[in-house]
């Protein structure tokens, strides 16, 4: 899958609160349907939608276990997010700096008047 | 905002395409919707309406200049995101830290027979 296609779906999975939460739930340990439905308080049928979209992102991991579907916290495509939301600060970050000299080179102009 | 609002509209802005191609573009200095409509190939009105989710989400700034808009890059929510995945990050690490003491113990018995 290419680069685009694994931000689209990342972010597009981590933009619904709702899904945030289950992820939240999750980190202390697997849970089926059942039990994420109950803490969230939407239907069965809602929770597992959400939990195919975090799947289809590789952000959660789902097994049969007998009658129930065990759903676990998995790493999700996080190199390739990380890097581009570090691009990105690292782009703010020279920015500020740049400004910041400016601004000190101001104030010395200003000093020497 | 509370920060669940704040990351759902920075991770919904950030999950298109279009919207991250206009980020890379205004990285290289400010651009009318006009400048970023030819590049992108889409109508003006489809880049505006890119540009207004992007503006919600603190990604980017827009200033009337004459007849023209004028878009520019902003710092956006970067800290409350950049939090959320360096908490996911950070969890995972873990994870991989235990499952590899433990492979490593497993080894080591392996060894010892």
């Amino acid at each position: 899958m290419v680069q685009s296609q694994v931000l689209d779906r990342t972010f597009s999975a981590l933009s619904d609160p709702t899904r945030r939460d289950i992820l939240g739930i999750l980190e202390r340990g697997p849970a089926s349907i059942s039990d994420l439905a109950e803490p969230i308080g939407i239907s069965l049928p809602g929770v597992l939608k959400h939990v195919r979209i975090l799947e289809e992102a590789n952000l959660v991991t789902t097994s049969k276990e007998g009658r129930t579907r065990e759903c676990r916290l998995a790493p999700g495509d996080m190199d390739e997010v990380t890097d581009w939301i570090e691009h990105y600060r690292r782009l703010w970050e020279r920015r500020l700096d740049r400004l910041e000299a400016y601004v000190e080179r101001q104030q010395r102009k200003g000093d020497g008047r």
